[in-house]
C-alpha cells in the first residue's frame, strides 16, 4: 500500500534519503562528523572539557551536553543569525536540549569521569530531519571522542552502552511516510520524531499534529515505520565506524 | 494489575489527582481560571488583542499564543527569577510552544478574525504536571474569552472546534501510573506527555525514557491510560463550563 | 470635611479597603501569605538561603532581598511578560527595592546569621497599591519564616525589632483620601506612599506630584491619614500573626 | 542649634555646597549646562527630536524624558560601565525616572508641540547628590534649549510654566542638615531628596530611614532645611539664566 | 633573503597556502562559496533580500552588509557559542564590519537598486587569516549572487567595480612572511591584514605589533609581499568564475 | 604643496589642531587626564585594581584594559545611550580593543605585578579624532597611575616602557591632510589612524579607503605626516608630564 502514493521526493513510502556519515571532518574536534539526509548537511562535533557543571561539582561523574545551531543561509530564505539577534529561539533550545537527553541516554556519565562532552551540532544545509539527522552523526562524532579518551588512557572503560539514532516520520496524503525532507514536511498533517537505541528501545518520542489530530492506529504505522528506519541508520553508524 | 503497586501517591495506577476548575478567577482577564491538578495551581488567563504578529499581516486571519511562568516559590526550593535573569530558560519556551500548539490544534483561525488571544500560564504552586493543568485550564479559559466575544457581536461563530486537555504518564517501577505528582516523577523511568482532543485524537505525544529506554509494549500501556485520564479532564472542562 | 466629598470607590477619605491576609497560602515556601487590599491581590513568599551574598561573604551578617512582578493579566489590559522581554521595568526594579528596605528596616540582620531571606512579591490581581499590598504582607511571609528558623533551632533570638506596613495616600478633588484603587490613583494630583513601624517611625515617604504641586499643608494631612492607616495594617498584622 | 554640631564638610547645618551652574558648556546640544554641588560635576544636556513616543503618537503634544549615567571613576572606586554590563542598574533606572518627572512637573507639553526633550545627565565626578545636582542643572539646560525652540519660531510660547530644583536633606548625628556629601550620606540615618518649583510647591519627596525610623518632626525639620536650600538653588538658576 | 629562514608552516616566505575556492557550495543561497586558505575553511553565502536598511529609506540605492561567525570547535579547543552567549565578541563585530567595507568598495550601491545583500561567513575550520579568507570568498558568492540577478533582469547592470580579496602579512623571526597560519601568526611581532582590488589600490591596511614596534622598512616590505599575494588570489578568483 | 590646499578646517595640511592636555581633571581617579584636540574633549582615566582577569590568574603579570563611550550628545544629533540600548555598538568595541592594544605595546605587564589598569575614555564633546586623543590622553594617565603605585612603593620599576600617541590622517581633495576634524573626515576618500611610540616605532596603522582605493605613494605621504604629527603629540605628553 505505501508503495502506492507519489511523495513530493518520489521516494518510496518507506525509504530513507541517502544517509552520508564522514568521521575527521574538521581537524581539531575530538570527534568531528558530517552527516547527510539526503540534502540535509550537519556537522556535528565532540569536544572534551577537563571540567563539568556547577550541579556536578565533586560528583565524580560526568556530564553530556548539546548545543545546535544554524548557519543563516542554511534555509530558502535567509534567517537572522541568533549570535547578532542576542538569544537563541525557543526552537534552537528545544532541538539542543533533546540531543543532549538522546546522547545521555546510551551514556554511563559515571564511566566518563569529571568531564565534559560538548556536543556541537551545525547545520550547515537545512532540507528537513536536521534534529533526527544531528542525533544520528552526534553519535558518531561522540564515539570518536569517547575512543580517543580511551586511548589515551584517560578512562577505562567506554561509558557508551548503546548505539542511538533518530528519525522522522509523518502523515503525508494519509499515508504514513519515513524520513521527511523540507517539502513533505511543509505538507504532513503529522510530524513525529522518534529517537531509538540499537537494542530497540524508545528514548523519545514526540509527535504533534500540524492539522487534524491523529488516531491510534495511524500512530502504531509511524512507529513500525521509524523502527525500521532507524535499523537501518544504526547499520549505517556501524559501518562508518567500521564496527 | 495496576492496583497491585503502590504509588508514593497512594493513588491508583490509573487515578487523578482531584482536579479543579475555578473559573472567573481574576477579574481582568476575558478568560481566567485556576486549575489545580492535587497541588499543582496554575492561573490561566486568554487576553483578546485586536492585532496580530507581523507574519500574519493583512491575511484576514487570527493568531494564538501562549506564554508560560512559575513564581519563583512555586518550587521546593525557590528558582531564579526569569524576568531578573533577563531570559527564559530553554524548559519555559518548550512548554509555552506546546502550549500554543495544543491550543490552535482546536481553534479555526480564520473564524477568529485579525485579533490574537493570549494565553497566558503561571504556576503558582508546583507538584508536577504544570504543562498538563495548563493546557487543559487554559482551554477553559479560551473558552470563556471567546463567548465574551460571540456575546459582544465581534465575532460570529466560535473558533474553537473541539475540546483539547493534557495529561501524564509514567512507568514507575514498571507500572504504568496516570497523572506523575512530583515525587513520582523524579522516581519514574518514563515520563509521557499526551494531549488530546475531544473527539479522541492525539495532538501531542512527547514521551521521554529518563533512564532505561521504553518498550513498544509500555508505550501502548501508557496510552491506554491517558486515553481514559484525558476523557476525564474533558468531562470536568465541560462540567465547568456548564456544557 | 472628609466625608463630605464622593470618592470613586465610595469609601470615607479615611477608610482602608478591605484588607485580607491569609497564611500559609503556598505550601513550599517557609512563608506564605496572600495580602489583599480590596482588588489588589499578591502573593509575598519568603524562602530562606543558607548563604550571602558575595558582599557580605565572611561578615557572619544575613541578608533580606526582595523581588517584585506581576503576571501579564493582572492589570486592566495585558502588559508584557517581564521574563519574555528579557529585561525588568524601571518600575518594577523601583518597587523591588523599596520592599527590601521596608523590611530591612524592622531586621537585624546580625542576629539573622549567614543566610538570606528572598521575599517574592509577585501580583495576581491589581487595582492600585500594589507596592504598599505587598510590603505589608511580606512583612507577615517573613515572619512565619523566622518562626520556622526559630522553631528549627537555626537562629537563636528572632532577627525582626519591629513590625512595618505601608500605605498609600493621595489628593483627589483638593482632598486627601486613603488607599487608592486604580481609578482613584489614576485621578489624584498627588499620589504618596508611606512605610511606617509599629513604633510609629517613618522608613519611607514617596510622594510625587503628578499634576499640581503639592503644598506643606497638603502634606502634613496626608501623614495624618497615613498613620491611621498604617496603624489598622499593623493591627491586621498582629490579627494575622495571632500575635 | 543647627551651628553645634561639627559636619564631616565643616559647613554649616543649613549650607549648601559651593554650587555652580556653567552654560554652554559643550557645543552641540540645544542646551548644555556643567553643575557643580562642592564635588559633584554632572554635565547636563537637553536635546530636541522632532518626534514623539509611540504612545503620544498624534495627539500633538511633545514629551521630555531623562536619562542618567555616571563615568565609571567618578566614584572612589571604579564601578561597571553600564553599556559594558549591558544593562543599566536599578539605581540609574530609579534616579532618570525622577529627573524626568521632576522636569515634566513645570512643563506644558502640549505647548511644546510633538517633538521631544532629551534631558542626559551624565556625572564625571561624584561626591554625593548626583541626582539632585541633575535636575537643577538640567533645567538651566532644558531653559536654554526651549529659549532656542523659540528663538527658531518653532514653539510660540514656552512650555516651561516654572522653574525646578531638587537638593538632599537628612538627619547627621540627630541633626538635620542640608545638602549632604559623600561622606556625610554614608553616615545619616535618614537621606531625603526634595524636589521644588519656584512656587514653593513640592514636586517630589523622596525619604528613607537608612538606619533609625525618622519622626514626624525631625520630617518637618528638614523640609524646612530643604525648602531653604531650594530657595537658593532656583536664585542661582535665575543668575545663571540672566533672569 | 627570504627563502633563508624556516617557517613553522614549511614555505617560502613569499608563498601562499594552497588556496581552494569551491563555488556553489551549498544549494539555497544565491552565491555560496567555500574557501580555503591551507586548513582554513570558510562557507561564505550571499543572500539577496529586497529591502534596505532604515537609513537608506527612499533614496533608490541598495546596501551590502556582513556578518561573521564561527563554529564553536572550528578552533584548537572549544570557544563558546556566541548565540548561547547572547552576544557576538569585540573580535566578531570587528571583522564583520571589515569584511562589509571591504565588498562595498568594489560595489555601486546605487546599481544594486533597493536590496540589501548579506553575506555571511562562517568559519567551520580555523587555522589562521579567517577573515582575509572570508573576504576573499565572499567577493565571489556576491559576484555570484549578482549574475542571478542579471540573469533575471532585476538588475541592468552589476554594481561590482573591480575585484577585491585580502591576505595577511607578518614579520615571523626579523623577515616578512606571507598568508600566516595559526602557528605563524601566534609567533609573529607584527601582524597586517592588507585589502586591495584587481586595480591595485588599497582598500584597507590593519598593521598591529603584537610585540615589537615595526618600522617604516618592515613596513613597506609587508606591503610589497601583500600585493604580490592579492594578485594571487585575484587570479584565483577568476579563475572560480571562469572570468 | 600641502599649502595651497583649502582645507575646511583653514588649517594647514600638516597642522594639528590645538591640543591641550590636563591632569588631575577628576580627583576619585589613580589618573585623570581631560585631552583636547581641538574641539574634541575626551576624559581619559586611569584607575588600578588589584586583581587579574581569569585568564591570567596565578601568573605573577599584571593586565591593561580599556573601555570606551560617547555622552550621547557628544555628538551632532544624539546617539541612543550605550547602557540604555543594552549593549555596546560595533565601533566602539573596536575603538576600545585598538585603546587598549596601544598601551599595552608600552607596557611591561610583568612589572605592573598581579593588578589590573583600567583605562577609560569618555568623551564628551566630538568632532572627529576621538580615538586618537582616547590614546594620546590615555597615556598620560595611565602614567600618573603608574606614578602613584611607585610613589607609594606597591611596584618597584614602572612598567612603562615607552611614549605611545596616535594620531589621523587622511586624504583631502588628493592632498594629504593631518588630524581630520569631523567635517575633513566625512570629505576624506581616505582615513587612517596611526599608533606611534615615542622611539619611532609603528604600534598600529589603519588605514581604510572609503571611497576611491589609496595608492602607495599616497600612503607613504600620509605616514610621513602621521610621524610629523605624533612627534608633536609625544613633546606635548612629555610636557604636560614636566618630563
Amino acid at each position: 500500500m505505501t508503495d502506492t502514493i507519489q511523495r513530493p521526493s518520489g521516494r518510496r513510502a518507506d525509504a530513507l534519503r541517502h544517509v552520508r556519515i564522514t568521521r575527521h571532518y574538521t581537524k581539531h574536534a575530538e570527534g568531528s562528523v558530517l552527516v547527510e539526509f539526503g540534502d540535509t548537511k550537519v556537522i556535528c562535533t565532540a569536544s572534551v572539557a577537563e571540567r563539568v557543571p556547577e550541579f556536578l561539582r565533586d560528583r565524580g561523574q560526568g556530564w553530556l551536553t548539546a548545543e545546535y545551531g544554524m548557519l543563516p543561509r542554511a534555509t530558502h530564505t535567509r534567517s537572522d543569525r541568533e549570535a547578532a539577534r542576542g538569544k537563541q529561539t525557543g526552537r534552537t533550545q528545544e532541538i539542543q536540549r533533546l540531543i543532549g537527553r538522546a546522547l545521555r541516554s546510551v551514556f554511563d556519565l559515571g564511566r566518563l569521569g569529571p568531564r565534559t562532552l560538548h556536543i556541537d551540532c551545525d547545520v550547515i544545509q537545512a532540507d528537513g530531519g536536521t534534529r533526527t539527522a544531528s542525533i544520528t552523526g552526534a553519535f558518531v562524532a561522540a564515539h570518536d571522542a569517547v575512543a580517543k579518551l580511551l586511548a589515551a588512557g584517560r578512562i577505562e572503560q567506554s561509558p557508551i552502552t548503546d548505539y542511538v539514532a533518530a528519525i522522522s516520520v509523518g502523515v503525508y496524503e494519509s499515508t504514513p511516510v519515513l524520513d521527511l525532507d523540507y517539502d513533505e514536511d511543509s505538507q504532513c498533517d503529522t510530524d513525529m520524531n522518534v529517537v531509538m537505541t540499537g537494542e530497540g528501545g524508545f528514548v523519545e518520542i514526540q509527535g504533534t499534529a500540524e492539522g487534524v489530530p491523529f488516531s491510534r492506529d495511524e500512530m502504531n504505522r509511524l512507529l513500525d515505520l521509524a523502527q525500521s528506519g532507524i535499523t537501518q541508520l544504526i547499520q549505517k553508524q556501524k559501518e562508518a565506524l567500521g564496527a
